[in-house]
């Protein structure tokens, strides 16, 4: 038996999330477990970092996978992008110690959102980005991310249905950056990890008060509330990337 | 009756290219009458400047229409677009003096081609991009468009029934330019006019002199073969992009 961690791309604009439904063959986890299981001869499963949502992207999606024998990483690789539809790309194979798993073994992660502020909507991005034709104010932006870094109850900002979880809802936030380039904005958000939802509520806020419809200095209020109420509104799947996800010898 | 000019983006993935056709409604041309069609209530006819093909895009495609009245250009404009597709967005609305055909009147033609030679392909750009995983050389491909430029005739790249046409099959090419970025090229076409898949044969014509398969010093003979199986491949479609179409007015 052999571990191998596997680096991901996909579009997700097509598929219902990462995580492996009962429901639907829809989804991606699936169609790489289905894909990596008729090239190997028999079934198998994977486990993801991220369980990005459905029409989520990623650049930089991890999963770990046991196989029976050992298969050098580029023949591998390029065997399994053999099987996978066009939407769905490995980007790297290695071989990892075995016990590595993906998700277990993750100390954080990066996703990126872009935003679209142009008046009319690009046919070329419109399925990465999220048009918001609004004048946003990057310092007012700025500001507010302050306000989630450091390790924090995360309730308001997830639409996970906490009282049932077994999990903490305490994340760290290692820090939320803004690039501006003409209309358009990048997000950069890193974390020891995000609950349910929780980067696009965080961006719905962050909008909100980029707009001039929100203070930063209420934000900390949002956060003791522990109310999904208070915080801003869900912003759309298309702008959101899984970017990177960082291991014990990764910088972050 | 006053006419109007359509400056028009679409990401033609989908599409059975711009032409209207008898046996298909899925063409740009015809989603265009339809959606002006429902908005001022009647049946409308457009002239497009470029028929371009299945699977081709535009971010400057241009149509004339006439309308019944005067309707202000911005408001135009954004009424047309409430009732188009995501994949089709009007850019530009200008009132211009009756008479004025968006075909007709052409003076000239901007295309671009995208070509990523990186051994993988990315699954974002993959339907605005040829993935041609290939060593090529620019300065051997810079040399070729050379022999494209000027007046001539440019049987041997097209796909075009030249033996019924009534049309000329010379055409004028202005220049083509190649820039490279990293491992990633834009070609970009420039001319009176290009026949049917030409720039698409010239592109692959190109992509082999690149490769070192063919030698542009031999150029000559293919114009002069005046048949098309003297030259290059036909290059997919979602590469290629009409980006501007000259006027009288414009400098190219």
């Amino acid at each position: 038996m052999r571990t191998y961690k596997l680096t991901i791309a996909y579009d997700g604009t097509r598929y219902q999330g990462w995580q492996r439904q009962t429901n639907t063959d829809n989804t991606i986890q699936h169609v790489l477990e289905l894909s990596i299981g008729q090239l190997m001869g028999y079934p198998v499963k994977i486990d993801g970092a991220g369980r990005t949502d459905a029409g989520v992207h990623a650049r930089g999606q991890v999963a770990s996978v046991e196989l029976s024998r050992m298969i050098p990483e580029k023949e591998l690789c390029e065997s399994i992008n053999r099987y996978l539809p066009d939407d769905i790309r490995i980007a790297k194979v290695e071989m990892v110690p075995n016990g590595f798993h993906a998700r277990k073994d993750a100390k954080g992660k990066k996703y990126e959102y872009y935003v679209d502020c142009r008046e009319k909507p690009d046919v070329f991005s419109r399925r990465f980005c999220y048009h918001f034709p609004e004048r946003l104010d990057l310092e007012r932006m700025r500001e507010a991310t302050e306000y989630f870094v450091g390790t924090k109850n995360f309730t308001s900002f997830t639409d996970a249905d906490i009282s049932t979880a077994e999990k903490s809802v305490f994340r760290e936030v290692f820090k939320i950056g803004i690039v501006r380039t003409g209309e358009k904005f990048r997000f950069t958000f890193y974390g020891s990890g995000f609950l349910y939802h929780s980067v696009r509520i965080i961006m719905g806020t962050l909008l909100e008060i980029g707009m001039g419809k929100r203070e930063s200095v209420l934000l900390p209020v949002v956060f003791a509330a522990e109310d999904r109420k208070s915080a801003g509104f869900l912003a759309p799947a298309r702008g959101l990337f899984l970017r990177k996800v960082y291991y014990q010898e990764d910088v972050i």
